[in-house]
């Protein structure tokens, strides 16, 4: 069969490797006759598997030994609520930049439990989508925190580095997670929904600086006090164990593959490739801010887009799935995820150069 | 290999052809060379995955056309929170039946968001546990809703019908949804962690009635608004959609099994073995009033707790895994939920008469 490669934006592609052993023993885990995810999450086998989880991700991530790490239930939406409901209360404010739509949603959640500033809005100048640069920031001197999403898939943009503030950095990394090195000491809060890099949809990962936990308001649920989860070690509720079990699996398969500085190589030359391509191309065009432009999300605009049913039926055909743009911005996305291999990339670079061929 | 009998409070054991199919298909999901878990929510493919899981829930349970069925994050405990955030703010207030420990965390998160009366605990009488019966309930006169858990997985209890009451009446049946028939219509709302019955832990599952929906507070999370959540289809954000995939798949295994009558049946051969067992049984017993024994979990003490370690190494090594009963309790428990086949009761039991014998 030919290989096929999905370029969805999430729930994405998951690393081979890791989907073969997943299936290999899906109902007799390591020779006890039962799947991992019937096994109780008190269960010492489950409770190695989860820590063992952990201390991977410590290591490709090297985080701190001052910050937690908890594996929750609710997504990168629920962590959209969960970080006011525990941050806000340090001084009933906060700062949000907005890099696109989910920074947008994730305000929506935070008025409900403070005073939100908007910082800046991402712009459009000349036709090409850019962040706003951080001279113009309308920063407050009281914010509980700072939050940004540096990677945002509808668009496809990214902020290529962290931005110096004065207060906790917060910051939603669910599409860039782990395809780079990043200074975690530099944050205060992380959070990432885990179905684009780091496994199946339904599990949320949060790594928080010791002194940003314990200020949850109390209204906040349970499930998403920091605080419980984290004197619980993530187990205060019975968490999501087989999106868990996945979650390890691509961290061992991180680590073979090199860790988190050779897999950024990895994604600097596929999104290269990708837009090279792009650039070189009169058919195919990309309308970001060039310093802006995501290596996770690359989104281009076909000449002609009565050509977009076209070409994406061509592209199933041949095994490339799931290229269609976000709706709000039309044309075509490809997320190029850590589990995207450069022949993925290249097979669509091929696609794309017999389509723009025929259709000019 | 001999067959292992998994007897987990939860994440519990799944059907075993249920497994088998979801391995067999689980990196190439209908010839699509991806997984079920790699496609979009949004895709057509997922999206009817999604539906027939909901419409054969409904055929199962025979759900009306006036209740909406939601697919959610958070388990079981996000619902203790979801439903006092969507519901409590009708009158402020609610009432509580304790049945057992989990009604009691139920109401330490209804508390953060409304007053809590509780009507009544149960009793131990002795040396039996029991639920308070009806006439002695202190029901007040302007609760919003009557929330109970009709079966407590910690002591092995279960309430035989739905309890009369003037108020919308909730119930948490995360160990016994799907096990006999009832009649939805006699409830307002009804919930359930998706890991004993019905899949995976990660999900749960809410079946409300319209007009329950609409009346969130205004600091309830997105996630567990209902509103939003029907609008929405349970796409607000991103479900666990492997979760939501294998329950569809447990729901056509209940269909093929004959429906719910037909398990209910089943359920009540393998608790009737057990309990028959532990009554002519001098060296086992069950400290649970006979009218409210749970047929789905089944507590069982040993003459000698001394025993008990002996008793669970043993077993285990006869592939009869997960009976150590909870922490509070002590003892036994053999959960035999829906997926648990005869044969495994009768392997239990047999055991167990052997353990006995040398014993005494």
């Amino acid at each position: 069969m030919k290989p096929v490669y999905n370029f969805c934006a999430g729930p994405a592609m998951l690393p081979v490797a890791v989907m073969k052993k997943a299936q290999q023993e899906f109902v007799n885990w390591q020779n006890h006759g039962m799947s991992i995810m019937e096994f109780s999450h008190r269960d010492k086998h489950f409770v190695d598997v989860a820590k063992t989880a952990e201390k991977n991700l410590r290591l490709l991530m090297n985080i701190p030994d001052n910050y937690k790490v908890l594996f929750c239930h609710g997504g990168g939406r629920g962590q959209f609520s969960a970080v006011p409901l525990n941050l806000i209360g340090l001084t009933g404010k906060a700062d949000y930049l907005i890099t696109g739509s989910w920074s947008d949603s994730a305000i929506s959640e935070a008025q409900k439990y403070g005073e939100v500033n908007v910082v800046a809005r991402s712009y459009k100048k000349n036709g090409l989508t850019g962040i706003a640069p951080r001279d113009s920031w309308n920063l407050s001197d009281d914010a509980s925190y700072f939050h940004y999403c540096p990677n945002e898939t509808v668009d496809g943009i990214e902020m290529p580095n962290e931005p110096q503030v004065s207060v906790p950095l917060v910051a939603d990394l669910s599409s860039n997670i782990l395809s780079k090195v990043i200074d975690v000491s530099k944050y205060g809060l992380i959070y990432a929904g885990a179905q684009k890099n780091i496994g199946p949809s339904g599990l949320s990962i949060v790594i928080v600086r010791d002194d940003l936990i314990g200020h949850a308001l109390d209204v906040t649920p349970s499930i998403f006090d920091y605080q419980k989860m984290s004197d619980h070690d993530s187990m205060y509720n019975t968490p999501p164990t087989f999106a868990w079990y996945l979650a390890g699996e691509v961290f061992k398969w991180l680590l073979d593959q090199g860790g988190v500085a050779a897999i950024e190589a990895k994604n600097k030359i596929k999104s290269d490739l990708l837009y090279n391509f792009i650039d070189n191309s009169d058919y195919y065009a990309n309308k970001v801010e060039p310093q802006y432009r995501s290596r996770m999300n690359v989104t281009f605009q076909l000449q002609d887009e009565v050509a977009n049913s076209d070409f994406l039926a061509q592209a199933e055909a041949q095994g490339l799935m799931a290229l269609k743009g976000h709706r709000s911005v039309g044309g075509m996305r490809a997320s190029i995820y850590n589990a995207m291999p450069v022949e993925g990339v290249q097979s669509l670079i091929d696609f794309m150069a017999k389509f723009a061929a025929r259709a000019v």
